[in-house]
């Protein structure tokens, strides 16, 4: 594969700026391998240039942004966030030809198309993977991944502190103001969480979900917004007994020239597939013409994940600079899958009181009973069962042990042995 | 948006190549206006060109295989799947510079390395979105969504019918043969269903995926394959009794230099993130470096999914052949969402015989209840509530109503309204 190098100029090094640094070192060969793509991130715009940042090289970081802009690269990444100065930044790369991934969610939900609008005309790429919900790939899932179907709505999960103070109030019965208190402990939650919790950093990603989901403009004030500020733990108490979870969602629906989009708690049954999404996770449901029900989950923030984003974004651009690239593959060597582990033994025996012999066997292999059953058939057609659930042990003893079992003949048949997964 | 023409050639019009070409009639449109790619179907290989095809205009048909490849087109999509003649047809296509789109698992499985090879050589692409879990765009999110991160593990249920037999014993408590023969008759399993009930179909998926996530060849011997047949209705009851679910996982963890790779009828606990996969739905769990774990769940397979998939690649090939696309917003009126629907409304009050006023205000309105409570702090500092769980009604009546109570004086601060979503 021929090897192309690209010049990454970083604007901003906080949380997901430190990541990218953090995982480009980490992992370019892994990249170089994969698509022929060899990056260096050649310089770094920052505030305060004296400040510590631990594994950044200092002779990168620059406080003149047209040293980042005009160094030679490729593709500048914006890391900064807000509206201003990054909205210039950006435009100014773009005037430039230079490609532009950003992260930058309040911007795009603000002023996403007219940036668009002049990364075309300037024929580069904008990559905004890491704008909404950090690793989980949903940017890209719209825009090409789903591009050959009508979406008829999204319902998404797009606050992790909402979720994870949601998920406290229900998992350990806290009231709202503990919780909060716990995510902000716990590094989620901003210093002031206006913004999550009460609904608005949902509204910006909603925003630009739906605008590429439904291929139109979303004025801002179309999305209804509402917090869970209200929430108390009784309510959700109250949910759960009536077969409900409360959940932060951000719903958006386009039914032909209509759209609707909202942010809200809402009651959900148990049984739906965003009840599940736990602590700061965040998921997307998308539901489309073709493809029908389609899940997303994940990780929403945090400096590697929304890190990964950014990459994705970037070597995505690089790889459809020119070249091509097909994977090669390098040789492993493989071995037998978890070796150890729990597992749930079931024997067909004539008498269910062969669970002494069966567990004789299994104790003398050394193998720990965590539950065991001698089972009467409750029909003529069905069979009487010995069921063991074993402790943590040797796939190969429970093999040799099943043999064992075998050999001693009280089994009627042939006994399975079934991995537990954590 | 400049306009380019992409024409088409497609091998094989079986399920999913009528699924293609009703979804590309039905989005050419939206395709167009989100990419600027205007698609078009030039001819298509049958081995029957009399045969009926609703939908299907008989004048593309044709039984030569090299009036499709050579016939202009610009790319070939490959639906007739198996290991011949598909094969010596994709080689021909690339031999001849026209990009690939297939579908094909069990090829890819067999000989994706050489075919991958062959298509970077004649620097044209390969697309396989739609060979792996249908219209579920996991191919692309390990090419390019996570591609700056370590994959250190995948775990999938890959196998729909699987997954509806599975299902349906444990939901429906039905032995494995009702359940086989039921997943018959809805028609997601073959009439001879060896391949995928003895875990082979899966184990198929998996090397592809193991292959792109670890970057790495896999000998098909080195996945271990186990099948469902043996499992039964009381070994799905004794897991439950457990706390786990029995779930069809085919997983693969790489480590440093070595990797594993396993399909097999596994117990899951009831919390994990695959236990709530139902019926034939697909998903995937993939664990990064960066982004830690993320699950991609949806249609596994069908007509329009794996169209979805495969038009998916067809555009992604046609937008990196030339110009850039922006999306460009179209007017769509907004609407105030969810007009109607089931709530659930919570009252603070000093005396929860308040109930009676409460509920007479909301019959009043034409608001029918499905469960009412008063409900007594149990603590000084909490507070007497009425709560109400209502019928389907207008979300406007809801907000009438809470004005209306709060004006006859019984409440105690401010009611809420939460919706209930289906």
């Amino acid at each position: 594969m021929v090897t192309r190098k690209l010049n990454v100029g970083l604007l901003g090094c906080g949380t997901v700026g430190r990541g990218l640094v953090e995982l480009v070192a980490r992992n370019h060969t892994l990249i170089r391998q994969r698509t022929g793509v060899e990056l260096a991130i050649t310089r770094i715009l920052v505030r305060d240039a004296g400040k510590e940042r631990p594994g950044v090289e200092r002779n990168l970081l620059t406080t003149h942004p047209e040293k980042v802009i005009d160094n030679g690269c490729d593709l500048v990444v914006e890391l900064i966030g807000g509206i201003e100065p990054a909205r210039a930044l950006i435009q100014r790369s773009l005037a430039r030809s230079k490609h532009v991934v950003t992260a930058n969610k309040a911007l795009l939900a603000l002023d996403g198309f007219s940036i668009m609008k002049a990364a075309e005309i300037q024929k580069v790429r904008l990559g905004f993977e890491a704008s909404v919900c950090g690793g989980i790939p949903i940017i890209r899932a719209l825009r090409n991944g789903l591009v050959g179907n009508q979406i008829h709505s999204l319902r998404g999960i797009l606050n992790g502190t909402c979720n994870y103070i949601l998920t406290r109030m229900t998992e350990d019965r806290v009231d709202f103001n503990d919780a909060l208190a716990e995510a902000q402990a716990k590094g989620f939650a901003e210093a002031d969480p206006t913004l999550d919790i009460d609904g608005h950093d949902a509204a910006q990603k909603l925003k630009i979900l739906a605008e590429l989901a439904f291929h139109a403009h979303v004025p801002a004030q179309a999305v209804l917004v509402e917090g869970i500020r209200h929430i108390t733990a009784d309510d959700i108490q109250a949910a759960r007994e009536l077969g409900y979870v409360i959940k932060h969602i951000a719903a958006a629906e386009c039914s032909g020239d209509c759209m609707s989009l909202q942010v809200h708690p809402v009651l959900l049954p148990g049984k739906h597939q965003l009840a599940g999404i736990r602590d700061e996770n965040n998921a997307v449901l998308v539901r489309g013409d073709a493809v029908g029900e389609m899940v997303f989950s994940g990780k929403g923030a945090g400096s590697l994940p929304s890190a990964s984003a950014v990459l994705s974004d970037v070597v995505d651009i690089a790889c459809h600079q020119g070249g091509f690239s097909a994977s090669q593959g390098k040789v492993l060597d493989t071995h037998a899958p978890d070796d150890h582990g729990k597992h749930y033994l079931r024997f067909p025996v004539d008498d269910p009181s062969a669970i002494a012999a069966i567990t004789t066997v299994l104790e003398r292999n050394g193998i720990g009973i965590a539950r065991a059953a001698a089972v009467w058939a409750k029909s003529a057609s069905a069979q009487n069962q010995v069921r063991v659930l074993t402790q943590d042990c040797l796939r190969s003893t429970v093999e040799t042990s099943l043999r064992d079992i075998s050999a001693s003949g009280v089994e009627k048949g042939q006994g399975i042995a079934l991995r537990v997964m954590d």
